[in-house]
């Protein structure tokens, strides 16, 4: 659909993109188009923010960043768009990922980060589909069926817990 | 503009609304439609699904839940919807809102929370204008003007201590 | 003995069954019938609050949820019955299930979650043969000797250590 | 009624009563025998150990511990009785409770304390209700009736929140 | 020497016996006699308190008591007695040892407890030896050789080190 | 009697005095002779470092330690010491204690610090009694009696709390 | 000293002025030129950006930054400059600056923040002036002077501490 | 370039080298001459001491101390020196590093120490050439290089990324 908006997942390192394989393929599958980028808020502070300032003229309709430990990135990115950003906090090797989530989560006021779970890449996905489906009854439509398939599976799973009681 | 789809607003608990006053006057700022509940995941439960479940026809395009202490109410009303659910955990007497904080940000896969700050109300209100204005380009220029007045007071206090500078 | 109340084990995931396959066999221990589901408080919340709502005329005493992260599910169903509902917070791959524990514990007045401690399936069933037993005098005997047997393997590891106490 | 068994509230230090009182007045709503005491894990452990070990026979059905910092009354009063005990973590002066928390939530096999809310002395009242209503349908009833009305009341909250919303 | 006196070490679980192995050797090492047992303060309480209410006149001078989750046991023995009681918080499973930690520190005024780092028997063992020395010559000319032996030590580690620094 | 060794009480700060005042009562109380010193581990190290060198042969038995904030205090006066040395974590403006209580208790191997509850002075001082009274049984015999009055104070609490039960 | 590098305080907001304005006369105290700014990491950063390009060419030699929350501003300073950059780390209304800390601190490899204790300015200023007194006499002189001002003081207090001691 | 000061990297263990190593070879990478040594706070306090006290007249212009749970360490060396020094929290086997973290940054006023992320060596080496480079043209011109080497690594593997995206 050609009108859809496009997604931007922005990784701070190349070490977070195996919490993001997934969340790729999320976004694939509603059919809406991704790019994917390594950009970070100390690293490449300029690509980041050029990015960010021209996002919505460039097609984008949501920015999912994901970053770990002082985990600016998020925050960065949106200070320069009006574009909704959403904040993945990456698990890394110290603190179990709470210095991320407290990085990410706890903006001040007039700049809100959209904060998922640690390591939470796959809602990302989701809530970003959530965000273009407002307007996008395709999209919405997917969402809903989506949800019937989630449902169904653990239905299905109970069931065949079922089965399986007497031996547990 | 009449094709605006609405913000909900919805509390736990009517102790939560001096956190969410603010937001009101926010999303109002923005000639956003408002409507302003008291649902509990907990004490009314029935009504919280019931209200999650029709909002998308009912015109919402974004909910906001704002709870304290095991905050479930936006995870709650997430279930029951495809809109994007803005989830404000909000500091209660114990523990500095760092438990509102996790039951509302470590959400399971499929159900995202796009949460913010512990008693970020203000946030969750721009959050949803710039969620709304992915597809609204009245409310992206909006932002924009917002954004370029909030840079602008930044300058004018900055410029107004290099005068008082000397007095410190 | 047909009058005894069931006791229901119902997990968010089915990746949660390892947690609570002991208390399964706990409860089956005491002669107590037990039924086990997979429900979720976000992916079938029609499911968990039907279970919920019918469950005291279904002939159940106690129910027992068991979930992880932003564990929502113990709350949920207490929210539609009377029956006291025992929450068991499951550690997840981030925050060694401080997530879960606040999720589950801190509820609302009104609404009471009976809390064990993390990844604490086991003392869920023994709490719920307590509940149980306060009218059921099979049930409080068999705490009892149970009890006694617990403090009688304590005596003999003690014992058991005094022999080889000159070889540590 | 007369078979209703007693509920003994028992505090670490007088200094938890204020966190107390309203449980009391919950437990005499529902005409349940209410017995108060002041004893203490480390400052009058024979007490407490002999309370316990007697309660049963006594004709408690529950016992409510709340104590703050470390701890301990909750689990010493579960060492010495098979009947369902429920911990009360007090906040004190430092660690907003999570000290409290921790040391009564974390028990070990064998010995669960059902433990609630930081200071959620009001919800350690009604698991008990909940507890003894698991057989004795008086209570089961009342408590049917108190989440209708708790239900009713937020819905009031709600109502009476639309006629002042557009003044806020 | 026939007057030291003895010290006792407690564990709450025999599972605790890897993290007190070394410490029985350091109280060896200082000619120390040593008990070791598995008492628990919610499975054995009786015996607990038993030891501890004649632990003084059964020659103890220090008890050590290690235990993990919500850990109780050094603070019930503290409760019988008027020796000086050392607490070694056991990291279990979940929560780093933070829970055994706070269990173990945050006594209330009048019982205190002796606390060392999480998993730090030796250090308890040192804790104990530095007790007994203050009226035991032998002991603290003991500790004086190990402080000055663990001096030399690091000092012969950071000129082993000198050697190997052009290569790292 | 004038063989009792002395205790110091040494803080880092005079901002620390209140919650060291009644400490001093404590051990005065005990007839034990106590120094009560300002010293720094940052501020005056040399200072701290002589007096914990010399303090055994200058009639020392106990030091008592507190500090706020990255406490080193404790751990350095223990570095210089054979002594038994106990940390009291001084609650700050921030972080409620839990930085000081970190810093003072999780000492490396063979540099143990005997720690107590954040605040807890008064604990301290009993601490250092039980101590000394390992090998003085007028002490010993003493914090008994101590045990005993705080035993009947508690039973009295419990009395009184009866004859106004009814009016709670 | 005319060759002396400036010192540049950076607030990201005005309300972070009260926890800097001591650290703005130590500074002065040392005559070293001060430079106070407002510019905030999120709603100003082309001039945080700009600022910190040009720092070192316009004369600076050390950066303090202070922000509060999710505090980026030190961070996105130091990538934009060869400075060192110091944060101090602000609390805010939840958290007490846990998350400013971890925001500040947990920097990721190849741009460092000297991070300073939370709302610990004096200490920015203090260790800008080490800074610029590595090659500096003059004020490693005025340091090595403070240091010994400030031992002088904690021994006069000292000093005064002991003759009131037998009243407290 | 002779009259660079010198670094000096002092670990409280020599279990603390493999967190140092990279650090070693950054500074020598700068050119900036570099001493490595093992003392510890605790078990070697007059070496740290006297190293510290003669560091400046000993050509040493910042000193980097790593230790690990209650990490005295960098506060030690910094009591008894005007030079800047860097602590590296180092993270041990419980509590992931917090206990380092908040013993090293939560210093006193007056006695500052410059702390990094857990585990963050490699930042304290980068932090001490920037330290070193504010009057040393050599250092800041190849930190200027290495700044950008970071940005053009980050642009590669974005580009890189770019090919395989589809693949994903």
């Amino acid at each position: 659909m050609s009108t859809t908006k496009k997604v931007a997942i922005i990784m701070g390192s190349d070490s977070d993109l195996p919490v993001l394989k997934n969340a790729i393929k999320i976004l694939k599958g509603f059919d809406i188009p991704v790019e994917v980028r390594i950009m970070s808020a100390h690293r490449t502070p300029a690509e980041a923010c050029s990015f960010a300032s021209s996002a919505k003229e460039n097609g984008f309709g949501v920015i999912i960043a994901a970053a770990g430990k002082a985990a600016h990135l998020a925050g960065v990115l949106a200070a320069h768009t009006t574009l909704p950003v959403i904040g993945v906090p990456v698990k890394s090797s110290t603190l179990d990922g709470l210095d991320a989530l407290l990085s990410t989560v706890q903006m001040p006021k007039g700049i809100p980060v959209a904060t998922v779970a640690i390591d939470g890449a796959d809602n990302a996905a989701y809530l970003a589909v959530q965000i273009l489906g407002v307007y996008d009854d395709r999209l919405a439509d997917a969402l809903t069926k989506m949800k019937a398939d989630m449902t169904n599976e653990v239905i299905r799973k109970d069931e065949a817990l079922q089965s399986q009681i007497d031996n547990l």
